[in-house]
């Protein structure tokens, strides 16, 4: 189908709908009970799903496998990213052993280091970081990983920026300064677990 | 100091400030120069800080060391949080072994999976999944982590709740419904990553 122009609120809701149809053992499905399992309003289902697949047809609803098929190549998850990991600490090697990305079509090439304790994870190999540039514009990578400390994450970024990188996925707990043009995603686990332990706190109190 | 409610836009921005002085190396560091460094909006900083701690001195700013204290143990960082993940897959298995948690009090205190493949990871044991009720009441645990299958995920939060566990950190990409007074912290990685490849896709077509 033609490539309609969708809302970043619309791209937010399509990974969710994939991990349930994946989840789902039957052929046929309509929008009405995917919003019911998913305790999502009706109309909101529907429009999503008519944005990124043309199969819908009334009474019978979504083929599931077509429908997943839709959503994956609108996500670009049938296109493999190529990205490349800096800061080969323990959350580094943690993404570098993860294969769970390969699911969502993301391809982690190889880590970058300024002091690599180790050679390779899981068959990828750690580099220096003096050996960035030339990796990127070699493998013409568009995608970097930041697992740095929050102290060094500004830094990386401006040199992977240098390199040709054009999104950032963040996982320092820091705020990050980019040119227009580069996106940057934030995964603030910090964050995360503050917001849990103060809840915890709060119930520990009462 | 009298602990003060704080919103939890300012508990979000903590653990930011936290990690930028732990990165730095000065006896002394004044609001307007962390507001500087991390391009953050003076009054907001002076704010945020005089809720947490009560070291701030005119002309001086605060004593870094003692700032890092009290911000660490508002968060409850001092406090060490037990938590149980289920899902010993690959994410699961990656976080059971990643370290860096122990620095913001968390201590993951082991895994449970419905069809465990290990016994354990990083010395940290692997249980079926019917031994949870009787872990949790024991060791009287409030923190749950989830990194099942988005299938399986509302299963698990169940029966979690009905262990006692009153805060969860999902990594499963679906949403999940929790009666009042849990409180449930998405960390969805799908979804970071499909706003990235969207966005490079769209860079790619310029």
């Amino acid at each position: 189908m033609e490539r309609k122009e969708i809302s970043k609120a619309v791209l937010k809701r399509l990974p969710g709908y994939l991990s349930y149809l994946k989840g789902l053992d039957v052929q046929y499905i309509s929008a009405t009970a995917i919003a019911a399992a998913l305790n999502m309003g009706e109309v909101q289902v529907r429009k999503d799903l008519a944005a990124v697949s043309d199969g819908g047809r009334p009474k019978v609803g979504y083929e599931r496998a077509t429908l997943i098929d839709d959503i994956s190549s609108f996500l670009g998850y049938d296109n493999t990213t190529d990205a490349i990991l800096v800061g080969a600490g323990k959350l580094g090697q943690a993404l570098l052993g993860y294969s769970g990305f390969d699911a969502y079509g993301l391809n982690i090439l190889a880590a970058f280091d300024v002091n690599p304790a180790a050679r390779e994870v899981d068959g990828k190999q750690i580099f220096p970081v003096c050996a960035l540039p030339e990796f990127c514009k070699n493998r013409n990578v568009l995608m970097g990983i930041i697992t740095v400390p929050a102290s060094a994450a500004q830094e990386v970024c401006d040199r992977l920026i240098d390199c040709g990188i054009k999104a950032i996925w963040n996982f320092a707990p820091t705020h990050l300064e980019v040119p227009k043009g580069i996106l940057v995603q934030n995964e603030n686990m910090a964050t995360s677990l503050a917001v849990l332990s103060m809840h915890l706190q709060a119930q520990i109190k009462k």
